[in-house]
């Protein structure tokens, strides 16, 4: 009777922690940041703009929030998933037009050189993002890409690119729709490629996907089918000033919150900051070389070409109340595989 | 006691057909519609496509519905209403830059001559819009156009003009929304002007309406503040084969139903066709000169160079399986303050 008694207690402790530890998981939004002033400052502003009480409330037609994805959402290094992409696409072009192949710099990249890609001038990278992002309907290209998403690797972990993505910031979106913002992602990356896995991997639709995009030309087929093709004519560089160009052209509000990682974030971010009321601007920190990458320059960190952080911007997110997030510090998990 | 029986009756009998009427009113999603092809090609549709056991399922992401505005969800006779704003800053322009006062096409504007105005050539009519939409900031141009929505009144009915939108099609819009269905507005007229009225009017927030679509520039006025200024340089021409292109960019699905009224729509009712399962194609055809406006030149209506429907078009809407909506016989009101 003791023993059943003293079990029975330890049954009805355990539940309760159990329970207890459930409660408190679910009342915590964001469960993979440590508690610190990111995870405060991201909590402190939802309760604030969704209080309809209080001086800060945002009606919920205008809870706006904008997400940069290169190393705001993802991994962005050593290089770019989509750079990545247009690379492996160069075999099947080549395949298809068999005269590209002793044209620079396809031939470069049909040769597998890994250092002699890399050394590729912009101005070749271009033609390359041109040939192989264009010239198909938009159909088509999402096929390919989405055929590419769901078996390419990256170089490092030797997981899926869309296994890449932040769960602090996976967190951080459905947590502010849940709490009514509508979510954009806002990428200097191509906007048809970003919708081919956009709405599976972020939870976010295609016509909430804004990014550099090229025109398309409506023609018919050969069998007077309606078609849609992708030609290399660039309707918006969704980069730097772009960013709150592209948010007034694709969304028409200003931002409540917005999030980027690099200097090409800056502009959204300052606009994001210009409105009334409470606004939040948050930048991702790369300092987390082990379970990530670690890169800058800022605070002494590497510096880099893919997601250049500079001590200018550093200083001016400090100076105008923006938030740095530091991957090391913040977040409690990087990927959703650590756990 | 027999009275008070026969009145208890009376009561029930009375009740009966009050909640039954009450029942009915609810049950018709569409009761501004007369029954007759067009309403029934519409529930058949939405039945279709929001039946998970039927073969022409829709999953809810993919339910995209596009709506033209000018004549197929607000009047567009005798001009289009972005004009008649266009024509209406004019003074305040002049005030603002005198030398424009003795300068065509500003001077002829600034007679008041309507005749003279109607005169005036496309040229000139592109200059007028393009003073009155460009060069201020994005708030400045919203505060302007709000401002005139909510007091200018037009020409016929002296009415505001968004009064003059069509009941059916809200009740329309208001369905599909029902049934999980976005409904976007792709317009020739202005982006920027539609979504000054678009969320309160039509239940559409901003970033839902695509339309022909300027150049921002981001910049900082003499404060250090970020401003973006509408600048006279043409993004997107949503018109014609610039509808399916303007859908790509900004919504990047392909609609599973698509509303029209006139040539512009065409390419848009194509492409929305062109895909498989359960597509919905319809374009209003003015047809009530008593009620409205009539105007074609398709069926013998009178010709017209605002919201031209050729017979051509009716034509192939007749081959193509589109359903032309007759507003004089599909429609039992057309505005709401008729009823």
């Amino acid at each position: 009777m003791k023993f059943v008694s003293i079990f029975t207690r330890g049954l009805v402790l355990f539940a309760s922690i159990a329970l207890g530890a459930q409660a408190f998981a679910q009342s915590d939004p964001l469960p993979s940041w440590n508690d610190g002033p990111a995870k405060q400052a991201i909590i402190t502003f939802v309760k604030q703009t969704t209080d309809p009480k209080g001086p800060n409330f945002v009606p919920p037609e205008a809870r706006i929030a904008t997400f940069d994805q290169d190393g705001t959402l993802w991994t962005e290094h050593p290089i770019y998933s989509q750079v990545m992409y247009s690379l492996d696409r160069v075999p099947a072009l080549v395949k298809a037009k068999p005269e590209l192949a002793n044209v620079e710099p396809f031939k470069t990249v049909m040769t597998g050189n890994r250092e002699a890609i890399a050394k590729l001038p912009m101005g070749d990278l271009v033609k390359i993002l041109a040939a192989t992002l264009t010239g198909m309907s938009v159909e088509e290209f999402q096929s390919q890409a989405q055929k590419w998403i769901t078996t390419a690797t990256d170089p490092r972990f030797h997981r899926l690119y869309t296994d890449l993505t932040y769960q602090p910031m996976q967190e951080l979106m459905k947590y502010l729709r849940a709490n009514g913002y509508k979510t954009f992602i806002v990428t200097g990356g191509g906007q048809d490629f970003v919708r081919a896995y956009a709405e599976r991997v972020y939870g976010i639709p295609p016509d909430q996907v804004v990014g550099t995009a090229g025109a398309t030309s409506f023609g018919y087929d050969k069998d007077g089918k309606p078609v849609l093709t992708k030609v290399p004519k660039l309707l918006l560089d969704d980069d730097h000033a772009g960013k709150p160009e592209g948010i007034h052209l694709m969304i028409g509000q200003r931002p409540h919150a917005a999030f980027g990682n690099s200097v090409g974030d800056q502009q959204m971010l300052e606009y994001t900051k210009a409105g009334d009321g409470a606004r939040l601007a948050m930048l991702v920190l790369h300092d987390d070389a082990k379970r990530e990458y670690a890169y800058g320059p800022a605070q002494g960190l590497p510096d880099t070409k893919v997601g250049t952080f500079t001590q200018a911007l550093y200083d001016e997110a400090k100076n105008q109340g923006w938030v740095v997030i530091s991957m090391k510090d913040d977040w409690k998990h990087i990927f959703s595989w650590e756990q």
